[in-house]
């Protein structure tokens, strides 16, 4: 009897052909159908709201979650596409598509096996990273895969596994140098721009550094985000190569080069649910570090109560995974430790960090001092550590790359190199935010000062963000400005205004002594 | 400097009203908000895709998650719902209302916890059922504290803590006598519709037995979708209470009197991600039953390869687990085992099933015997457990019961005083499926099937599904009917007809012997 109907095929195909129509809706990156109720199709199919779906046209598949739609918000020969689904797809409005019920993602059953505590296998793990790479995962499957591994879940073999699948999952750049260096900061700090500085002092030193960044993700700025408002950053691989070659070293978009791009769609959902998971940091710094071709790595780590790492337990707990994982894919791995209680610079936002950078690199008599310490401190580690300078030289050399100029020459011969150098923008609006007593700066909130400084507009608008005037310590007179908001426009402007004053524990000044 | 400024609260509200417009989009019960890109309030909030959102208009707050829509599917003006978060709301089309973000939610702290290792307490699992029942959850965050939840995660303790919870959070039906009847079955076999045949049994034995059904999630057919193509199941608390009153017992359908509805809630996400959870599946049916009012419970758990428990080792340790956390409820609950090999009764699909009761009840000569033996062994089981019969004397007292035409009677009473009782409707178009080869039945596929006869319509058109001819050892020859279709559409037929005959696996022959 279970012969198969050669009609089969030819019959779920004519009933399940629609039009396809842009919706719109940006559902962040989760790719969603839209059906009428109503349709043939959904009846035939036997699909329901939150059905997966499988659409193809020629050879082009992708899977989609179902919205069901009641009323005429599409027509009932149509389906409907999420913004991320219309991308993956890359059909024309109006195309006719098949659609089915996606097949079952089979390496799900290995997530199953994971929470019922079997550990992970290579092949698993491989077919996993795959499926989501495919957008085969829905969000609550990516969900579960990463409580999954929260906690300590992930032993070493796993994190190595996972960390190798993802980079086998995107593009890998390949350098013909025998050192190619990197480095990463494991955020949460407002201002700690120091890339801009660390890679032209030590492409000045002769160091290859081929050095892709991210845009803002939480923070009011990403390194890229900063270095637009200096340079063009969205540059294809061939471009990074040219610019290497030339100058040593680049500060390029990460995104546009596609590496590890499995990292972005967990960081998504991750984001939100605010789990810590070493394994998954691991994995998704290493991989983007292993795909970049790099060979030896340092890693900025501030520790402090409102930073990313909160403890110096769990700071040494991580480096330690972070050394041995990156000694597994073939890479020498150093962890800096810094102190994380405050923001770094005087700027916050993407305009605002470059204004700080070209201080230091000009080597102005205001350039903030706290700035040029991290990023010589940084410089000098990743010297040590490619072997460009011997142990306890690092600082030497990078200082006198810094102070003779030859890093503000670098910096602009990579941004010239990149498309050609220009002026950061100034906002319209500015306006401070001022003691109402005085006393001592006692502490700092990074993330109610990040926040403020998103809500006056940063990063979209790259001059927005704040001019912070009170690091700790600061003895402040009542009136006196404690940061200075920067915004696009004055609604913009009043609003991160009030959300400041609304705040408890933004600054908290001491009575004074 | 932090003394709340006054204007905050004024600021925040003018800039962020909204007019209401509801969209029909169904998310399978997610609460989505529709907002445009380019409107004002998503730039002055800072709001993005996925941004958890709070809309309130007088009194009334609900939480929503953002999409952010590109085009004009939206006025700049306007904030459109889903049919979930439409419902939740309850308020009128072109209603302004005020939107902000949505509080961090506190009780998910407990289910990072529990990630990483510490388990609930009483406070904290009452804290998160209440935020899920208020919609404060979203979607990842419940498959987050699903997968914490999953495997062996949740001791005894737990989860009656999770089952207490789960009941408050609902409607809780009262009833005045000592000993109040229920039975439930752990689903899994098409065509299992004893709860039919044993609520009119022990009624008609002076049982009391005031059954909450639910309608079908993923099966052909519900208890109470059955039940309602011979009677009206929607009956409130107060039409349940008279209708016990005066029969002793009632088939209605759970949904209509919210008890609860955190089950729901949960099982909507539980169901795509296919995680087995011990501890979430005996709270799920005991909050059901304790919710019901049950005090003595007796549960059917068919075990097969195809059904819902598929080993007796995994039937012996949930049988276990419910035992003790209806003792820790005060509720006295018995298990017992049934063979899951194959469908039960000739009917899947509600009507069909129905047919199969009447028969029964009937006494006709052509009545299943299958069923009518569970349900049996079902009566006589709750008869012993409630104390009606002694140990042994069970199965004489209901057999009486159902020979004697009494079970028949006390259930057309039952359907007459719920409302009135009706004939269930037969299908316009109907086509068997014939075997191949000639030989004996070796197995069954009850997925397959369950999934062929809702392909046929079931359970949306209740006439639907199918009548199957061929238990396991049935002895058939070329072009013998295995099973017929029943379906309310030419095209669903066909439909359904072409699924069956692709599968390899649906009903097994062997050679003739």
């Amino acid at each position: 009897m279970t012969r198969r109907a050669p009609s089969l095929r030819r019959t779920a195909a004519a009933a399940s052909a629609l039009r396809l129509r842009r919706l719109g809706i940006d559902t962040y990156q989760e790719a969603i159908a839209y059906i009428r109720s109503d349709s043939p199709v959904c009846k035939a199919e036997g699909f329901e709201a939150r059905s997966r779906l499988e659409l193809w046209c020629g050879e082009r598949r992708i899977v989609a979650t179902l919205n069901v739609v009641h009323f005429p918000l599409i027509d009932m020969d149509e389906i409907g596409l999420s913004e991320a689904a219309w991308a993956a797809f890359g059909q024309a409005d109006g195309q006719l598509v098949q659609v089915g019920h996606a097949p079952a993602v089979e390496s799900f059953s290995a997530v199953r096996g994971k929470i019922y505590g079997r550990p992970f296998g290579n092949e698993a793990i491989t077919a996993i990273i795959n499926d989501i790479a495919a957008g085969a995962y829905s969000d609550i499957e990516l969900a579960t895969l990463i409580t999954a591994c929260s906690g300590s879940r992930l032993d070493l073999a796993e994190t190595a596994a996972l960390t190798m699948a993802m980079v086998r999952a995107g593009q890998r750049l390949q350098w013909d140098a025998p050192v190619v260096a990197d480095k990463h900061c494991i955020g949460g700090l407002p201002g700690n721009r120091t890339t801009l500085l660390v890679v032209p002092i030590v492409a000045a030193c002769g160091l290859l550094i081929p050095k892709t960044s991210s845009r803002a993700i939480t923070s009011p700025a990403g390194t890229a985000d900063t270095m637009e408002t200096l340079a063009p950053v969205e540059l294809t691989a061939q471009q990074m190569h040219r610019v290497v070659e030339q100058e040593g070293g680049c500060i390029a978009w990460g995104g546009a080069v596609s590496l590890s791009p499995v990292d972005d769609l967990l960081i998504r959902v991750e984001r939100p649910l605010g789990l810590d998971s070493d394994g998954l940091l691991v994995a998704s710094i290493l991989s983007k570090k292993a795909s970049a071709g790099a060979t030896h790595v340092l890693i900025d780590m501030p520790v402090g109560r409102t930073a990313k790492v909160r403890s110096p337990e769990a700071a040494a707990i991580l480096a330690a995974r972070l050394v041995e994982v990156a000694r597994s894919l073939g890479m020498v791995l150093r962890v800096q430790m810094s102190d994380g209680a405050q923001p770094v610079g005087r700027g916050i936002g993407p305009a605002l960090e470059a204004f700080d950078v070209l201080a230091v690199l000009q080597n102005h008599g205001g350039a903030p001092e706290d700035l040029r310490q991290r990023a010589l401190a940084l410089a000098a580690g990743l010297l040590e550590l490619a072997g460009k300078a011997s142990q306890g030289a690092g600082m030497a050399m990078a200082s006198a790359a810094l102070d003779s100029g030859a890093a503000w020459r670098k910096f602009q011969a990579i941004c010239a190199a990149q498309g050609g150098m220009r002026e950061p923008p100034r906002a319209a609006f500015t306006q401070p935010l001022c003691a109402l007593h005085a006393g001592t700066v006692m502490a700092i909130d990074n993330r109610l000062l990040a926040r403020t400084a998103k809500l006056a507009g940063a990063p979209k608008t790259p001059a927005a963000g704040m001019v912070f005037h009170a690091p700790l310590g600061t003895l402040v007179a009542v009136g006196q400005p404690l940061f200075t908001l920067h915004a696009g426009s004055p609604g913009e402007l009043a609003y991160a205004l009030a959300y400041a004053q609304a705040q408890d524990n933004l600054v908290t000044i001491g009575e004074a002594g």
